[in-house]
């Protein structure tokens, strides 16, 4: 159960090119025998070590005993296993003890363990994205103390944003920090939500925490960033007494439960030491800065999902025998395998769709972030920047909506089987649904597409897209076979255009952002359409090089992409420039509709 | 956490005039004072005894233990309760022992503990659908043996109809029954998804049980129906030894958790007895006889779910503060309950459209039910059975695809408390999924729509369906307010007519059946769009009744419902003209996708 390796090769190498990036100085160790061996390790790593342990980790969520958290065995070692293979710090740079592998490998790399198991995934995503901060806005210091021993997985990391009272509105949080005589902060309050947040899978935890400082401005613009230790820290790395953070309540979710989720209270029970990273009230700015990646990271481990559910799936379609075909009536004819039956066809290339489609996107996003990196270019820079933009809601959203509902589908293609523990389908629709819901909820991506990114610097990240879609119609239409989904995706675009321009130029805010979040869901079916067009002309040029008389698994590979192209041109684009007309007509029910209404009390 | 009674009861007695039914000779008894009474003592039992239990049934999975399968405390008495209200036999005969009401006030009474607790109203439905079956095609002398206890509550049903390898496809059961000399059956076989198949809960269990005699025809004409029941039973009704019946496994489901699931042996380790029900080779026949009733309980099942995660996340919408408008740029102004954004709005509103728009169908179809009962003309009951028959697959699939839609706006709503189990609405969303599994997969029912109920005799039922239809249109085009909505649903019978005649009349029964899901799911909106017209009709006429200055709940309520007509009209049904129109081109690319196509391997 994982993600196809013809399928990911073919995005990397095929459709995003990503040896490009071994040109440039900052990749020049690298080529693609390079990368298919960290893929190799990968691999097989995710199959030994995080695959078998998932169904293990749902089934036994953290314990608090005997004043731990308590995870399965086996977990603490499949993680040592992967972060000795190097994949903790694979992105980060050479000299800060990193693999220095393109952000678009890196990414590949997630989408597999994370398809063999989100929950152990977790605990190494969050220490990344946190050792991200560190290297970023840390200071020299900083790094000194706590670079080293979070790359080597020796300190874990987190987040620590949300409150119990505030979570998608952060500019209402409470937690307080106050200046010490020596420099430090004393941290007190509540964070809500904190992954990995308590556990005994690593030596310490480094949690970035956001809280403001006495006397700071009111609102997002009063709130700092700290680093806070659960055990405080000597300057060699050593660790120390503990920092008073208490764990006040594990939170039992419905999926992702092998990433321990907690509430945790800070300085209740004696000094809790905070160290300032960046400046004063200035704490969101760099959260902001590395919102892009994170947000990737959702949408991938979205699509990780339901790339994974598809793939078991689809080998369970081809190995159940169940009914026969409409017009055989004969009831001693051999049963068909579920895959012969059109509906079982159709919730596999939903699947397909969507899981395919989305690890596209995922890995096109990753690749700008590459571009960006080695840009020489500061226009450029700025261009591939505004692209991550606008761009950033919708990977971050659109896997968590439909690679959940490919999740869904493939529950269906196991029947009764599917929705029992017994089998992996169920695990993989529940550990899903989180994801339209942490690191900003559908509804916040939404408002921010629709709200910010659209509007910003007048259009221009919106146009820029445009003009990216537009570079591959017209290379679609200049091939024969893909005239018509050219023709259609002109009409999309068209039809994207007029809505948001009748949305953004409404002259009524509230109205206008009414219905942001059906904008967001049509405007990423858009961006997927781009994705299936430009897979199918790679795969169209692919087959037109190929000798006719080769119809072996290339030859399948390649139609079966031309196919899903076309399946999602005729099933799904249409409905999308529907729901887009209506979204253009401003229907203000949503506004006036009273809350008394809804029951009539 | 319950169906809203206002709602309730302006289904049952504004929009479907359930007091009609009073006037005939089988319900002469009741009036709505008595209708209220029994929805009086339903809403008590179900809050007091059902819902507390829902949680904890969720957690505690029945087990098996010293041989016994064992749910959690206050399981068994709150069945007592149940039963001692008459609820087990609300729907049937005085004459058997139960209380006549009108199958409009029992699905009703239905909703109303299946909101509160699926998992536990599971026992009692499918008591009564066994019973169901004992009354209508039991023998007298097997009616007098098991009918008191059954609907006393002594001995609990189950329906066995599935096998491991055969599920979707019942002609391919190999449980057998062989005849004795005595006229009684051997039965020996396996039966997969027995739910309430063992447990302690009753004095006894009465399986109903397909299975092949020797000899018999091969499919589906080949199947008898038996009564299997777990201990033996004397002619007075006394439980004696084993009927060795094994429990071979339990199943741990995703969802609806309380009710146990398992795998059961028939005849394994020793004779086990069975009694033919109707004739031999007829079992299917006297399953599908009670098939539109089982299918409307499954739907309204999905209902009363959708219809509880609504309620919940209604008012917790209106108590959580959270954000501000999307003007107020003011961090120190208060924070606004989340019912004031938009977003929520909308997620509130789906929920709405979709659970009180199932409702009205489902109570739409039990009124169906009630005048085929009490019909003194053939004509019209056989009208009403065509109807009932076409509406069948419908009210079975669409709650079950839609109000599963509405639980996953539910969690929504609450956040990231709303992914915890600390909240009931994630475990409204697990018990959900299964709706579209059990009782025929949804593909099944698309396949029975499309395949059969459409074009029976020659597209009659289809026909007096748009007709039924086509009445509340003219209704609602002499309606100023509604015109519009009547304009728009006569467009979507149109494209729904020509879509039906393109699929049916192509010529090819495959080409067509492969859109058979898709298009189940479109009907399935038309119908609901009808729901919500009839239900906007109804509340623009008692609006006009009303004193213009009288503006206090009803006045809330019914401009609730045609604010909700109208979202639906809007935001879904030109969606759906579209899907129509797609479904219309009879796209092939299903047939032609290979399975090697995929992964391309």
């Amino acid at each position: 159960m994982t993600i196809n390796r013809r399928d990911l090769e073919f995005i990397l190498y095929e459709l995003l090119q990503c040896e490009e990036l071994c040109e440039t100085g900052r990749f020049v160790d690298y080529d693609r025998n390079a990368f298919d061996a960290v893929l190799d390790t990968a691999y097989t790593l995710a199959a030994d070590r995080f695959a078998p342990l998932a169904a293990t980790m749902d089934a036994n969520e953290p314990e608090f005993r005997d004043g731990k958290v308590v995870l399965p065995e086996g977990v603490r070692e499949a993680l040592e296993d992967y972060i000795g293979a190097g994949f903790l710090g694979a992105g980060f740079d050479l000299a800060d003890g990193g693999m220095q592998l393109p952000g678009i490998i890196s990414f590949a790399v997630s989408s597999i363990f994370a398809a063999a198991n989100i929950s152990l995934s977790g605990y190494a995503g969050l220490t990344r994205a946190a050792t991200n901060l560190l290297i970023t806005h840390g200071s020299d210091s900083q790094k000194q103390t706590f670079l080293e021993p979070m790359l080597s997985g020796r300190y874990f990391g987190t987040m620590c944003l949300s409150e119990p009272h505030a979570g998608s509105s952060l500019s209402d949080i409470r937690t307080k920090a106050t200046k010490t005589a020596d420099g430090d902060y004393l941290i007190e309050g509540s964070k809500m939500w904190i992954s990995a947040g308590d556990h005994e899978l690593s030596e310490n935890i480094i949690h970035f925490v956001i809280a403001r400082i006495d006397g700071a401005p009111s609102g997002t613009r009063g709130i700092s960033l700290f680093i806070v230790p659960k055990y405080r820290v000597g300057p060699d790395s050593s660790v120390g007494e503990s920092n008073n953070i208490a764990l006040a309540g594990l939170n039992h979710k419905m999926g992702s439960r092998g990433t321990v989720n907690c509430l945790l209270n800070f300085g209740e029970s004696g000094d809790c030491r905070g160290y300032l990273v960046g400046e004063e009230n200035h704490g969101l700015a760099c959260m902001f800065h590395m919102m892009n990646e994170m947000r990737i990271g959702v949408g991938l481990a979205a699509v990780s999902l339901g790339y994974a559910g598809y793939i078991y799936s689809l080998d369970y379609a081809r190995n159940r025998p169940q009914g026969r075909h409409p017009q055989d009536k004969d009831p001693n004819s051999p049963q068909v395998m579920i895959i012969e039956h059109a509906d079982i066809r159709r919730l596999l290339m939903w699947q397909k769709v969507y899981a395919e489609g989305g690890l596209a996107l995922a890995l096109y996003c990753a690749r700008l972030l590459d571009d960006q990196a080695v840009a020489s270019d500061e226009d450029e820079r700025r261009r591939l920047g505004l692209l991550l933009d606008i761009l950033t809601p919708i990977v971050k959203s659109w896997p968590s909506e439909f690679c959940l509902e490919a999740n869904k589908h493939a529950i269906q293609v196991l029947g009764g089987y599917g929705y029992t523990r017994e089998y992996p389908v169920e695990r993989l629709y529940r550990d899903n649904r989180l994801n339209a819901i942490h690191e900003g909820t559908h509804g916040i991506h939404g408002l921010d597409l629709l709200g910010r990114k659209v509007r910003m610097l007048e259009g221009t990240a919106f146009k820029l897209l445009i003009e990216e879609i537009r570079i591959d119609i017209r290379k679609a239409a200049a091939t024969p076979d893909l005239q018509g989904h050219a023709a259609d995706l002109t009409d999309a675009i068209q039809k994207l255009v007029e809505t948001t321009l009748a949305l953004t130029g409404c002259g009524n805010l509230n109205l206008s952002l009414s219905n942001a979040t059906p904008y967001l869901d049509a405007m990423g079916n858009i961006v997927i359409a781009w994705m299936w067009l430009k897979q199918a002309q790679v795969a169209n040029r692919k087959l037109r090089e190929k000798p006719q008389e080769d119809t072996g698994s290339d030859f399948n590979f390649y139609t079966g992409k031309i196919s899903a192209c076309h399946f999602f041109f005729t099933y799904k684009l249409p409905v999308v420039l529907s729901e887009l007309t209506i979204l253009a007509r401003l229907d203000d029910s949503l506004l006036k509709m009273t809350e008394e209404a809804y029951l009539g009390t």
